[in-house]
């Protein structure tokens, strides 16, 4: 969304921002009626403070009430949601959809986006987006670029939610990952969470991780086979703002002593050629039924799915198996954003 | 669906089953109306007996009042229907999601779910169901696989339809081709019926036969050619249920005899590079004015659609042809099965 | 729409067709109150005349007002679009959509009715439609073939619009540019129009002329490279009609006279091997600060989207560009349609 004339709106080096008006509220209630925030799009993970981030989690579980309580919610009633993906993501897509339609909002979608603009033709994502954006009240975008979504969002005059932009950011799961983790372990602060997979490529543990470095006193472990390894400028920013990090080899150690195990899939599409890298990566951290042995009672297993074999199927029936809630979690996530977006706190 | 613990709900050697709670019912209306009965999931043709067959074509016959008195209907207003189709079929598509929004519901629409579960990143169906089931309110899936809807209905904890499983069951087909010949003949019990054109690969014309079984003093005849004919399990599952048949290669003949001539497309994808057994068998029953002139005045012509030339086009005009009256009550089968899976009787 | 006995409907010559039902109507309300008219469907930008353009217009005036004053209005509650889309085309695919939707009626979207029907297994367009009316309550219909939508509109009960045909027609494409034309210069007759670019091949420029035609003391301008110079039968038709035209090769001097300044894409994919010759024609007149220097003040570009490069992006700035008022107008054309041929004036 472009620059609005909004006291509530604050520019900090970037336009894409939000944050309380005056400093920090006194409590979680006010923050949430007194109208004091405004979002006005959703484009990377680090947008978010704690407060807001707090805030967003209250949203998202009124909106677990709402679902499950009423048939026909009305909230979003006339608003009109563009899904413009310029590569396929129906999880993603039907999450979103989901979310609009549970609200009573209704629905376009483009999910070939790259057949009628750009890619195409030779149309530019910003003249795609002034088109779109008479159509629609707010616009989900996924596309191949990475900064996709901030051209989009500075080009609409409505809301613009980033669901997903190339190797870039992907802010939505990134907070359903973070609201599964409070709502799983009741808690942010203090944490100790194990990554394990594919750290080098996963957009989502890069997410997470910034994310996660807003809290106090977290752990973070890295577990990953070494030619996917957790980059640098990761690690240097968690240095930097205090977050205690850690690599490891050892998935059982770090089950043991971890509240959250977060596992990612080993992309094969990254590997190229190189199928022996792939095979050798893959089978090398898998959580199964041991894992679980090891791991305490409170603690959960994460995956932002799809899963291919690296947690096994016996792992589902275990209550700490917290995949497939996260999955749902998403649902409620996004109904907040689509909230906050269009009618306000 | 999963197993829930119904009192009206009856296991009877698979999981996926309804029936009369307590034996056969006395009228009619008490059947409709006391709750005796509950679907869960739509599975195959074989699952319905005649009693829950007679009475989802009552619900059917409601449905057409409905679509026709009222905009807007509000039945299933606030329910989201998810179509997930692992291969394109959009006739089939289009008829759920029109019956599902004349009711008021809302729809989630995934053409080409292969991309982005099973086939695309190796997920399991059985995780993409438990993904897509946290978005919907009831799943209908076409697969390419046989036994993938039953598979799907074992995992969800929401209703399945099954919108075709590769070469495996149809049954909606099955239910809209049974309403349609009541509709049009006003019987099933005693109904004459020839199956014409391909009856080896036609999933349609399969799971028609076992329903036709469930009726008295059906009498069905087999036309077709050679390389095309009924399979030996079908022939054997009549007789065992006495239900009488023959074979034929006489079209005009049983034309003359039958209440219902049912046409098929001969599916050249079936034939492979074979393409002279195809012409062979293509041109070699044809429903055309000849046929219409040896038909009984109350017979009528079906097709499962879509027809190249075994009915030409002259046929249309003539009011004993039924095909586009049969697709139109795909709608109304579809509409009472919705209703039956998310509201009950 | 096949014939309906109505009162109002003329027929002349040609069955797709909507006019005053006794000559012209002696004021502007009374012809948009008196249920005068009746639209049947829309196929060709041939098939309005001034009165109805008029009426139209001051429909889509409404439904400006009714996109911004309301959320959920419910003027087409119940009812329910089909895109049936031969060919993608998401940008028209989904002012459509929108239409639709902010007029509280539902969509069922086909992007690829090429896989289920015609081309694929080889079923009619007639049969496809036959099947399809049953679904829906109108037909929004995109095709590759010319003439594609009146064989639609022949043979549905429903009505149908053309959402463009291949080379053929694309009415509601130039039904909004005349409406921009009004909205922005503010009168039709006396006008003058330089049309600029692709005159041979684009289907917008050759139907706004025809609809030109129908006004007062209108003057058109060609401007475009030779190879893609605007065909005989236009120019003979605007001559036999009166109107003045006119072929330069200076762009500057044309945008210093005219009203309306239609620059249109050079279109690649016309021009085969010959990549010389389009790279040639492409760069030969492009609407830039130049252009706008000597546009008169009131004057306006405008432009059917997608553009490459033929606008410049510094033009997009200045008022006088209106394209992008001009795809949204096409929400309100599309808009007033759907009301007149669902629920009538």
């Amino acid at each position: 969304m472009t620059w609005r004339n909004s006291m509530t709106w604050q520019q900090t080096g970037s336009r894409i921002q939000c944050g309380a008006l005056n400093g920090k509220t006194k409590n979680n209630l006010g923050f949430l009626k007194g109208n004091m925030f405004q979002l006005d799009d959703v484009i990377e993970a680090q947008q978010f403070d704690r407060e807001i981030l707090s805030a967003i989690f209250e949203v998202a579980r009124e909106m677990e009430t709402i679902e499950k309580a009423s048939r026909g919610n009305q909230l979003l009633k006339g608003y009109l949601m563009a899904t413009l993906f310029y590569e396929p993501s129906s999880r993603t897509r039907l999450s979103f959809e989901s979310a609009m339609k549970r609200l009573g909002g209704e629905v376009l979608t483009t999910e070939n986006a790259r057949e009628f603009s750009s890619a195409a033709k030779g149309e530019t994502l910003e003249d795609t987006i002034r088109t779109v954006e008479g159509y629609s009240d707010i616009i989900v975008m996924r596309h191949f670029e990475s900064g996709a979504a901030r051209r989009a969002a500075m080009t609409a005059n409505i809301p613009v939610i980033n669901a997903g932009d190339g190797p870039g950011e992907h802010p939505t799961q990134a907070l359903l990952d973070v609201y599964t983790i409070e709502r799983e372990v009741g808690k942010l602060d203090g944490i100790k969470v194990g990554l394990v997979g594919d750290l080098a490529n996963g957009r989502t543990v890069r997410s997470l991780a910034y994310l996660l470095a807003k809290f106090k006193d977290v752990k973070i472990y890295f577990v990953s086979p070494e030619v996917v390894k957790m980059k640098d400028d990761i690690k240097e920013y968690l240095t930097s703002k205090g977050i205690k990090w850690e690599e490891s080899v050892d998935l059982m150690e770090v089950a043991s002593k971890c509240d959250v195990v977060y596992q990612t899939r080993i992309q094969k599409e990254r590997f190229g050629e190189r199928i022996d890298l792939y095979d050798e990566a893959r089978g090398r951290y898998i959580v199964d039924r041991d894992v679980l042995s090891v791991m305490q009672k409170h603690a959960v297993v994460m995956h932002p799915l799809p899963r291919l074999d690296e947690i096994t199927v016996e792992v589902d029936e275990d209550p700490r198996a917290a995949y497939f809630r996260q999955a749902k979690n998403g649902l409620y996530i996004r109904m907040a954003l689509l909230k906050l977006l269009l009618v306000g706190w």
